[in-house]
């Protein structure tokens, strides 16, 4: 008989990066519950325990953690836009409960909290490119500040409390379950448009650079997180390596072969040129490395989008 | 005629930063307000508006900020130790209104914000002794981290809305005006006790070291911090040398002549050992420099807490 895996909750679960991370936690062997306030692929999680609740609600929360091993904290109520237009709302509904979340934590004896923060967000205008860990932490959003906010709590806990904790500062994700109107991701948004032949907005002349890392790698990075016994703590996850929008869209063009609608609109003061993670650190003691080419995970990314259609025309109704 | 100073409002100006910031500026010929909770010298700040009213309350905050030039920012809820008992309340009371400042101070064209941050505090366990502005920020307690979070918020108000900031990370203050009870300083409290012949709580072995810094030479750097015209927003404030808290206790007994009755306690998981912040920046741009000797400061605490025994002992029945 195999040595029991530890139990796994996913909070956010029922997102785009929880619905991968559930999947693959349930295919390795874990007990998987998920919390969150949305489950948009049901069918998906099957064999996954749903628990719907809110993460301002403490009581949802530690019901739902209850005496799992590991918690994944994924959720953030706000996108990077919208957190601007509410800071202290951003605040409230994220780094707050946050804080109650680590509190429950180390009260439940959980073993782990696995922290997702932005890679993208997180350095501000980086002066090293790629960026290491290391690196100065000066967000220019708001959704960086309370990452960095609920990364500094972390720390604090841990000294504290002894909690132990790893964060991933994930750098611009991409891949099946990312759902474009949640402004959460060019790849999904430009993908979505292309295959309904809507236009294409995108800021700026094309030459902002992003990091795009896919989610299966970035799932890797999360079973990797799970095991790792280092002395590390904060690990970039991304490809260490930038492409332009523009690259992204030419990508769209050559596997779908036809010619994108494209519109273009003023750059954004909100965005930095350039978003590149280093990833020696995560290469190093986690052992992971990503491995899908970008047209590889592109292509299945879009193979998602056109099965589930349907489904996510839904979601905008 | 001389031209015109700019008004000042002093976000906290009833406590002891505050009533020595208020005495200063008004004798410097300037119009000052000060809003807060609670004045506790109010014969001392005549000549100065007293506006009272709640932090966390955005129209009281407005209607003291009005039409004033330059707001100082001086507000913390919580005590070090409070705010770590209470991390969730330390946000809500702190970050959140702040941001709601900034908003503000933004929306009404203050001409800057100058901020009181923590360099006893946000740098964490430091790698360097002096530290500079520039070393990791790395808060082990929850006080730390609301402070490096409404340093953040600065800096994306400037970035955003071109919001003018100067952040002072003050090292340990202490004179006239620092009350004991609230637990705000080392000085006041052994000062205090010293005088009225009560044991001196000691945590650790007296070997804990600090950076203090007289008030006065506090107060010229916020003075220096409104006419700066640098590049750069965030400036230590101590004396770039450390005294143990055994050389305090033996500089108060020197100067009242008395045997010190202390109590030593187990050292607190809470202090770092060593904090002593570089003010390298601060000479250089601010012209600025601490001037009073240590034991000048202190004999000028003795010597205001010796003729306040009554005013401060009101205040704790």
């Amino acid at each position: 008989m195999p040595a029991q895996q530890p139990s796994c909750v996913v909070l956010g679960g029922g997102g785009f990066i929880g619905t991968n991370l559930c999947r693959r936690l349930l295919a390795s062997g874990h007990r998987v519950r998920a919390f969150g306030r949305h489950c948009h692929f049901p069918n998906d999680l099957r064999g996954v325990e749903w628990y719907q609740g809110d993460f301002a609600d403490p009581d949802s929360v530690a019901a739902a953690i209850e005496t799992f091993d590991i918690v994944f904290h994924l959720v953030h109520g706000a996108m990077p836009q919208a957190a601007n237009l509410a800071m202290a709302a951003d605040v409230q509904h994220n780094v707050i409960p946050s804080i109650a979340l680590l509190e429950l934590c180390s009260k439940l004896g959980v073993r782990r909290v696995i922290f997702s923060s932005s890679g993208g967000t997180i350095y501000g205008r980086p002066q090293q490119i790629p960026t290491p860990e290391f690196a100065p932490t000066e967000p220019i959003c708001a959704y960086g500040i309370s990452k960095l906010a609920v990364e500094k709590y972390l720390v604090l806990f841990e000294y504290l409390q002894s909690l132990d904790y790893r964060v991933l500062r994930i750098a611009n994700p991409f891949g099946p379950y990312q759902i474009a109107w949640k402004g959460q991701g060019f790849v999904a948004a430009a993908v979505a448009r292309a295959l309904s032949g809507q236009p294409i907005e995108i800021w700026g002349d094309g030459s902002v650079v992003r990091d795009f890392v896919f989610i299966d790698d970035v799932i890797d990075a999360f079973e990797a997180a799970a095991r790792d016994t280092s002395d590390q703590r904060i690990f970039n996850i991304g490809t260490g390596e930038g492409k332009r929008l523009d690259d992204v869209l030419a990508a769209i063009t050559r596997i779908l072969d036809v010619e994108l609608n494209i519109k273009r609109l003023p750059g954004r003061s909100l965005d930095t040129p350039v978003s590149v993670v280093a990833i020696d650190r995560a290469r190093e003691l986690l052992k992971w490395s990503p491995k899908t080419p970008f047209e590889t995970g592109l292509a299945q990314t879009i193979e998602w989008t056109r099965q589930n259609r349907p489904e996510i025309d839904k979601l905008f109704r």
